[in-house]
């Protein structure tokens, strides 16, 4: 994970200050109201120190209403729907979280108008969430527990969009009978031919 | 489809010019700075007029944003893949242009806020949206495309869900090519077991 890290390491505390500060903000006055001056100020670091670990306002608060589940254990349980009922857990508490229903109408504004802010957001922060679960698929697939050319992102886009429907949009419970009935169906979309 | 209207039947110019001023100003103004009264007045109605068929800033911009293809021709093809690749056209049609883009972030925050809006967008645009494409699958469970026991509303929300991650999120190309995809994703998952 730090093999590419290159200088003097940073402290985590000061990133987790600066995380739990803005998703207090985010809660408290709202994504559009949220400032880094105002998380600078709550998480008790300058400017700088801000900046240089997240040089957007969009970086910053999607890494803290959507990064947070990036340090729970990532058990290898042996079976694709051991290892799935973990990874779509923590993507169901990250997007149905208080501070991530706040801030993701105000995240997709901003993306829509600023496409270079969009790619940092892409980089820094969803591509290692797809990551994450795609190891996971890709263990069940060289287990042979889904078919070798199932379309991996394909079945994370449904996951991540089956819950940001459900919760952002229909506003329906996502609960552990949703998260149940979504694997299997993803599952069953993406294992080999009976035989 | 006109069964249940009481009253004065409504004159369909006059909705289609307003549908269209609201989308004009989506894309010319954004979803901030749109007003009724701007609409009212690029559709050449009064307000009032305006304010019988959408009673709220969401349900219009919902209904000009997400409701163009509710007058698409809607032959049952006779097959699934057919009726669903029709289906599902007009949902990405829908879901990634241009006024749609404009305006989704700014509905799911008014949505946010406003539960009441909400459910009003929900029951006005968004339920018959989802019977149009729920009768095309309850169609193939007939058929014995699709299992008796499917669940058809997650199949519609990841379907949905699949293309808002895909346009909105990652604004990666939703093409003809990742529609084929996703329905046979969700094809696979509500087939009946083999045999």
């Amino acid at each position: 994970m730090a093999a590419r890290r290159t200088g003097r390491p940073r402290d985590p505390a000061i990133n987790d200050a600066i995380l739990s500060a803005t998703r207090q903000l985010l809660t408290e006055v709202g994504y559009t109201r949220l400032t880094m001056e105002g998380v600078a100020a709550r998480a008790g670091v300058q400017k700088p120190t801000l900046y240089l670990r997240y040089p957007t306002k969009t970086a910053l608060v999607f890494a803290a209403a959507f990064g947070k589940t990036a340090a729970v254990d990532d058990p290898d349980t042996g079976s694709l729907v051991g290892d799935l009922t973990i990874a779509y857990q923590w993507l169901i508490d990250e997007l149905t979280a208080p501070e991530a229903r706040a801030a993701l109408p105000g995240l997709m504004a901003d993306m829509a108008t600023d496409p270079d802010g969009a790619e940092l957001v892409r980089s820094l922060v969803i591509a290692p969430e797809y990551g994450r679960v795609r190891d996971r698929l890709e263990r069940a697939v060289h287990r042979g527990e889904l078919r070798a050319d199932a379309d991996l992102e394909l079945a994370i886009d449904a996951l991540i969009g089956t819950v940001l429907v459900r919760s952002a949009i229909l506003d329906h419970p996502v609960d552990h009978a949703f998260s149940l009935r979504a694997i299997e169906m993803i599952v069953a979309a993406l294992r080999p031919p009976a035989g």
